[in-house]
C-alpha cells in the first residue's frame, strides 16, 4: 500500500453521499430473522437480503453510485466492466437505467443464462478466452479505442461507498429492531462489500465486530489480514462459491479492511450447501454459494455466538437450479 | 348476509388502526420486480413478497391485530386457533411475543414440520382427527371449558383489517416507485387478504382493480363473485395448493368481496409449479403453491396485462422441499 493510494481510501462521507444519491433507485432491502431459528441456534441471527436487490446482488448498488458520478462526456462515450457475473449484470442494469452503453467483457464459457441477463439489460457482451486472453487488456483495448470509462468490480472508492450503503441500512434496521450488532459476517472476494459495510459501522454501529467469510479454497482474506499483507490464493483454486474467486484482497479495500476488520472465517463447500438450505426453509430466501457463506461461517460455528446478536449478508441469489435443488436435498 | 352482519363490515379506519397497532411488530416486506421479468411479459409487475414476514405469511398480521386488542382477561385465559397451517404459525408467534397461551386445533395428518413449528412458537398443540371430528367443535369446548378466546383465521373484522394492511404497504410502496396500479392479485382462502387490501386499495389507489386468484379444483370466489351468492367448493377437492383450500368465502369478507373485488381467476397446478420457478429464478423468492397462485394468473395471462401495471402478493412462503424441487426443475 503506497501512501498515495493510502490518500484516496474512502471514508464515511462516502458512503453517506453515495447514499444519498441512490436513495430511490436501490432496493431497501429488509434484515429478516426466524425466531425458530434463533432459538435453535442460540442467538439472534439478522440476515440482509441483499438477494432481493436489483439483479439479485448487492452489485447494483456501487454499479449504480460509481455511474450517477459520469460526467456528461463519460456518459456518451459510456462504461466498459469485466466480470464473468453479478458485476455484470449490476453495472448492466444500471446503465440501461442512465442511458449509458455498456460493454461487458464476459469469459466465453461463462453460464448461458448469466451472458443472456447482461444482454438483456442492452449491454454489448464482448467474450473473450479466460485460458488464452487477458481481461484486463480487453478492457483496457476497448476503453482506449471507445474512451469508455472502466468500471472495476472493487478496488474503487465509487464501489466501496456505493456497496456500504448496505451496512448503514443495516446499522439503522438493527436499531429499529431494538439490536445490538455484536458482530457482522460479509461473503468476501475483492472486499467492496465488505470493506464499506465496515465503514458504515465503525461510524454508526461502533463496538460491531466485522468479520469476512469465505471458501477454503480461496481463503486469501483470511490469510492476508492473520498475516498483514496481501495474499493471493491458489489460481487452480475451486469452489462452490463461483462469485468468491477473485486472485486477491484489493489494494484499497485491504487497506480499509487492515483498519476496520476483526479476521476473516473459511467455510467448505458442505457448509455452505446447508446454509443453503436453512436460508430456504427458515428465511423463504434464495441464497447463491457465495452469497451464504456468512450465514454458512455462522451456522457451521466459526465464531463464538452464543447469547450475542450477530448479523449476515446474503450477498446474492444468482444460483442455478441444479445447485440449489441439490443444496435444498441436503437438509 | 344479513344486515346485522353488514353493519359489522371492516372500514378503511380499521385497516389504518391495524397499521399503527402493528407498526414496528410487523415486516415492512418489500415489492420486487424483475426489469428482465417485466421486458419478457410486456407489463410492469410488483411483487408483494409476504413470503418474508414473520412466521413465513401474511398470517401474522391479522393473529398480531386481534391479539393486540385482547383485553387483560383475556390475554390471562389465552387464544385458541383452528389451522392446518399459516394461520396457526400467525396466531403462536403472535400470542408468544405477547406472552399470551395459546391452543392450536391441528389435523393429526398435518405435516410434521408445521406441527413442530406450531409448538416451536410456544404453543399447545391439539391434534384431531379429520375424518371423524369438528375442529370448530373441538375449538369452541376449549374456549368454553378455559375462558380462552377464539381468534378465526378470516372471517373477522380484526383479522381483515391486519391482513389489509398489506395493502396499504402496496399502495405506499407503487407510489414510492412512481407506479400507478391498474390491478392487484391476490390469492384467496378465505378471504381475509384479499378483502382487507381492497379496502386499503379503494381509499388509496382508487381505480386499481383487485382480483382474486385461487385453484381450478377450488374456485369458489371465482363462481360466488360471478354469481353473486357464497357457493362451496366440493369437499373432494384436491390442489397442490394446500393452503386455498376453505370450504366457501367467508360471511363478511363475502360482503366485502362483493362490493370491492372485480372478479376472480382460477389457476391449475401445473401453472402454480410454473409461478413457483419464476420467482426462484427471476425474484429470488421461496414461495409455496398457494402463495404463488396470484402471480401464476398474471404468467398463465388470464387477465389482460400488456402494458399495464400489476401488482401480485406473494402471500406465503411455507413449502416442501420436494414440492419446491419439483417446480425449479418444471422451467
Amino acid at each position: 500500500m503506497t501512501s498515495s493510494a493510502a490518500s484516496e481510501l474512502p471514508g464515511i462521507g462516502d458512503v453517506r453521499a453515495a447514499a444519498a444519491r441512490l436513495a430511490g433507485r436501490i432496493v431497501a432491502t429488509p434484515l429478516l430473522e426466524s425466531p425458530l431459528l434463533n432459538a435453535r441456534l442460540g442467538l439472534r441471527l439478522l440476515v440482509k437480503a441483499e438477494t432481493l436487490q436489483r439483479t439479485g446482488s448487492f452489485k447494483f448498488r456501487g454499479a449504480m453510485n460509481a455511474l450517477l458520478q459520469f460526467d456528461e462526456g463519460q456518459r456518451r462515450t459510456g462504461v466498459v466492466a469485466f466480470s464473468s457475473g453479478n458485476h455484470a449484470q449490476g453495472v448492466a442494469a444500471a446503465a440501461q437505467l442512465l442511458g449509458i452503453p455498456a460493454v461487458i467483457v464476459m469469459p466465453a464459457d461463462a453460464p448461458a443464462i448469466k451472458v443472456a441477463n447482461t444482454r438483456g439489460y442492452g449491454a454489448e457482451v464482448v467474450l473473450y478466452d479466460r485460458w488464452r486472453e487477458s481481461r484486463e487488456a480487453i478492457g483496457a483495448r476497448i476503453a482506449a479505442e471507445r474512451g469508455a470509462s472502466l468500471v472495476p468490480p472493487f478496488d474503487d472508492v465509487r464501489i466501496i461507498a456505493g456497496q456500504g450503503t448496505a451496512g448503514l441500512e443495516i446499522a439503522a434496521q438493527a436499531k429499529a429492531l431494538g439490536a445490538h450488532l455484536d458482530a457482522l459476517v460479509v461473503p468476501v472476494s475483492g472486499g467492496g462489500l465488505v470493506t464499506g459495510c465496515a465503514l458504515a459501522l465503525a461510524a454508526e454501529s461502533p463496538g460491531t465486530k466485522v468479520y469476512t467469510a469465505e471458501p477454503e479454497a480461496a481463503d486469501d482474506w483470511r490469510r492476508s489480514l492473520a498475516g498483514g499483507e496481501r495474499l493471493a490464493n491458489d489460481p487452480a483454486a475451486r469452489s462452490i462459491c463461483d462469485a468468491l474467486l477473485a486472485p486477491m484482497p484489493g489494494e484499497i479495500t485491504f487497506a480499509l479492511g487492515q483498519r476496520l476488520l476483526a479476521g476473516g472465517f473459511a467455510v467448505s463447500d458442505a457448509e455452505v450447501l446447508y446454509a443453503i438450505a436453512v436460508a430456504f426453509a427458515d428465511l423463504k430466501l434464495v441464497v447463491e454459494p457465495g452469497g451464504a457463506a456468512a450465514l454458512a461461517a455462522v451456522l457451521a460455528g466459526k465464531l463464538d455466538t452464543q447469547g450475542k446478536t450477530v448479523a449476515v449478508i446474503a450477498s446474492g441469489g444468482n444460483v442455478d437450479r441444479e445447485v440449489f435443488a441439490r443444496a435444498i436435498a441436503v437438509e
